[in-house]
């Protein structure tokens, strides 16, 4: 097809007789056609962006889907899901909903996997590559890895496994110069030095695990991509292409801004600007900028504080303004979340007072880090967990609701849940003032709110859980962010004229057996958590109060991967809204 | 001190003054002691043996306890205890259970870390190193790592983090080429390349990573030793240095046989011949030996299934014999449990029937990758747990009862629990056969029993309880191997004239709610499980029955990381004795 219009492209096959002319001009239409999307709907800008002729010419060279390509977080892969079925997604905005951010075997066979955590690509090609040797096949198996990810532990194991295959095995490496935020990691060095040497340089990380190499100084030039691929279409051998791309390529805001650019809501299209309102001074707080003001008040009164990411400085509050301002005392260690654990644990045994943030659906790479060089070890690093919440992201790879099961059956693990903005803030402060134990403080992503009822305690090392209302027969437990819609409940309650006791647990961790005990001639214990309901903190009492006269009903999440669920939807399936509780506890109380 | 016995070394300052004459004849001395004490009470044999004049050397030129040594693992510290004050557990039989087999801070100074996994030192390293830098402090800080250790993840994360240190930052890799079993991956053709060349070959892993490097090719030789880490003492950039060791060293056996000697029981000094007796061929088998020959029957019927290690073929009961009979069959993929796990997702993915086999331990590591990668992506792969069991391995590092709560809480991943040799048979076959479900099947480190009373069920997919024995009033439900206790106790029961209902539930990942509907008019429900109770199975019970009239009992473990328990005393704390269990039936039936 001389002329074309994007609608043509129906599967890979339509842009395989096109020649470069054609294909650069594919590209540019993709691209206008992602920006106007992007602009509108929001979504992983700049990492899109920047492999549009990278993902065009993976599919002009290999036979997808028989050759098959595993894209690494699959965050990048509009333009993949563009040329695979699904153009109207991301050109008729009636259609703009109708797939996922990341690559979903629901959606489309040439989606190998349901990625969003980093990292994992090279391993699950070299098994891919495995089977396909086993069955004695010959398809081209492909992984796509890069945007920071490369630094994430399964990344190096996979690379070291693939590079063993002794047959065909190709990692194309996306190295756009940056991560969410800036790159962090010796590794990053090597890669500079193979870029100023058109990747001629020596020590080659790459070889150095085994792989031949090939170098692609212009990674969004579809000539210099495509020779690239071509050249490596059948080897017989593991093989890495290192390819040069710009992130955010085509819109000049993410190309000069990639950290505010790798994941944003609607913006200006020709300024850049964002879209939605700046919120008035006045608002309430998030909680990463409660966390970040906090830090920053805790470092300047003691040198010895340090805030840790691992490679989400942004969800910890921190901004390039407030990094610069942390200096020394703010350290990013990259995606490598289990280093981020252990640079914690090393800082508290060397006497600082280390506090690092995670994405709560990202923290479970680091569990082995959490039981053994923090836990076990007792080491007093304070670990705070964004996103904990039913309320946070809602795709099916970003859930932050599996973290409380997780966590908490930890021993000598603490594990806070604050209930409001003040209760966060004396945690915290408590937290680094400590040095006897290991704290978990975990927040929703949700506006943190002013709770008048709320007493901080002025200590939890040991479970003490505030009854913030006394009343008799009926006790409703609401850990965290559900506190607040128990207290609902209780209001809806005392109104039918059931006064209810109602409680701020505080820890999800252990029991406080004390109060517990007073509830058990109660009629009903009703507990609510903003996680899975299994392993989680309910059961526990659930547990404790087994042989006790007093009904208890656990309230919580359903033990399930969902996907992009509605939030007030889910909720009522639940059980959990104010309105549905209170009728739970009258109904148990009959 | 010219003449000196192995008992005047109290701390490394005694042999600081020594000679490197005076330090070989220590280095013979120590090594013939740990001969001495290996042979009688058995342990990590190799990786102690290789490491005598390593260990030496390194307190000989570093300042300790000043300069910090992090061992990774720490399975190779017994000279490192004999010259920190605890010779007399090496040197004196009524001693030799005074020390752990790794490091532990409540033993002396001298240890950093309480360790037991693998792979973690050198970001545990990097954070003590950064938290120096921030207090202006100037001691070195060094972590030793080796031994098949080097492929785990975040020992890559803890290379490219520690590289950006900027400061005394050094690395010791014990090269014995060698894990427990061979090495496998990329990175150690690159250390035979660097061997081969005497350290000068390019390209070179640990100079991609951003370090320095130095190569001993003599890395039992006190000399060369002690040269490469004076070069090194007080550096102020990263920096690695590359030894070069025999594992096994000094006792011929063990160099010849260096698997079968990283960890034995007592043996013959002069032959090396196991002490123990070899079991009479018509024992019962053990779960290792079980799982091989079901395999080994599996991999011939079909050249799709393969069965993983990461690094523990001999836990898998894959011995260097089997491992010839499985072929291609049979992959390691070294110590890099998060590969073992994505490799199985993409042979699943590739139509193959992968079987990964874990230390329960040890599985952890891999959380994310059951969760996303298997579970989230529905994945027919089958994993084996070993040494799932309060009656496994009993150091505080090495734990076998956390397992339960981990993976039994990720949605979609089916956990199941066998009680006897042909209930493990049949689930592993089930598994195997079908291409639905993820599923992992928890053993327990004991001997396989056989027990005609359990009925293997045709499918495992739906929560299907066994009730082995329908009685009335009280339920005893009892996983995996505590079903067998359960039954004890409920003979016990019976000749006190109580009929229990005594259950198999063989799942731990979800309920049988019509079974249980059936429980719920009893006095009361009994749960056993081996494993943690917070977060484990019974708790599930307590919560689905929480607003029934029965009682409900969970049985288990405490949340704690017990070190070096006596499993009786265990038990029996935890009331997990049959008697204690019918006792405790007769008390809830008042």
């Amino acid at each position: 097809m001389k002329d074309f219009s994007l609608e043509d492209i129906k599967t890979p096959a339509d842009i395989r007789e096109m020649d470069v002319e054609q294909l650069t001009r594919l590209a540019a239409m993709m691209r206008s056609s992602l920006l106007k999307k992007l602009s509108a709907h929001g979504g992983h800008i700049g990492p899109n962006l920047g492999m549009v002729e990278a993902v065009i010419a993976l599919h002009y060279v290999f036979n997808t889907p028989t050759d098959k390509i595993v894209f690494d977080v699959s965050h990048q892969t509009y333009p993949h899901k563009m040329l695979t079925g699904r153009m109207d997604a991301f050109t008729d905005p009636a259609h703009y909903d109708d797939v996922t951010g990341y690559t979903n075997p629901a959606e489309s066979d040439y989606d190998l996997y349901s990625l969003g955590h980093t990292s994992s690509a090279v391993a699950l090609a070299a098994g891919l590559a495995m089977a396909r040797d086993l069955k004695g096949d010959k398809e081209n198996v492909v992984a796509v890895i890069g945007d920071g990810s490369l630094s994430g532990g399964v990344a190096f194991e996979g690379l070291d496994t693939g590079a063993t295959l002794g047959s065909n095995f190709i990692v194309v490496v996306n190295d756009n110069q940056m991560s969410i935020a800036e790159n962090h990691g010796g590794i990053y060095s090597n890669l500079e030095l193979l870029r100023s040497t058109n990747g001629q340089g020596e020590p080659n990380l790459f070889r150095s695990f085994g792989y031949d190499y090939h170098y692609v100084r212009y990674g969004n030039d579809l000539h210099s991509l495509i020779e690239a691929f071509r050249a490596v279409k059948d080897s017989t051998r593991p093989v890495v292409v290192h390819i040069n791309t710009m992130k955010g390529m085509g819109l000049p805001a993410a190309e000069a801004n990639k950290e505010e650019f790798h994941y944003s809501g609607p913006f200006d299209l020709k300024t850049g600007a964002p879209l939605h309102e700046e919120l008035p001074q006045t608002a309430p707080k998030t909680y990463d900028d409660l966390f970040a003001d906090t830090m920053l008040r805790q470092m300047k009164a003691n040198p010895g504080v340090v805030a840790i990411t691992a490679g989400t400085p942004g969800v910890l509050g921190f901004t390039p303004a407030r990094r610069k301002e942390a200096g020394r005392q703010f350290v990013d260690v990259g995606i490598a979340e289990q280093a981020a654990v252990d640079l914690a644990s090393g800082l508290a045994k060397g006497g600082m007072r280390p506090v690092a943030g995670f994405v709560s659906s990202f923290l479970q790479r680091a569990y082995d880090q959490f039981s053994q060089d923090i836990a076990l070890n007792r080491q007093p690093a304070t670990f705070v967990v964004f996103y904990g919440s039913m309320f946070g992201m809602n795709d099916e790879t970003h859930l932050g609701f599996f973290d409380i099961a997780l966590l908490a059956n930890i021993p000598d693990l603490l594990v806070l849940a604050p209930t409001c903005r003040e209760e966060f803030e004396s945690m915290l402060d408590w937290a680094i003032g400590q040095k006897e134990l290991p704290v978990v403080i975990r927040t929703p992503g949700a506006v943190a709110v002013s709770n008048p009822q709320i007493e901080p305690a002025t200590d939890y090392s040991r479970p003490a859980y505030q009854i913030v209302r006394q009343g008799s027969e009926v006790a409703l437990i609401g850990a965290g962010l559900m506190f607040g819609i128990m207290a609902q409940a209780a209001d809806l309650l005392e109104k039918q004229g059931v006064k209810a006791t109602l409680i701020n647990p505080r820890e999800l961790s252990a029991l406080d057996t004390a109060t517990l005990d007073s509830l058990k001639g109660y009629k009903a214990v009703i507990t609510a958590e903003d996680g899975i309901i299994d392993g989680g903190f309910g059961q526990k009492v659930a547990s404790y109060l087994g042989q006790a006269p007093a009904k208890v009903v656990n309230l919580g999440l359903p033990k399930e991967f969902l996907n992009r669920y509605d939030y007030s939807e889910l909720q009522t399936r639940c059980g959990l809204t104010p309105q549905q509780i209170a009728d739970r506890a009258i109904s148990e109380l009959k």
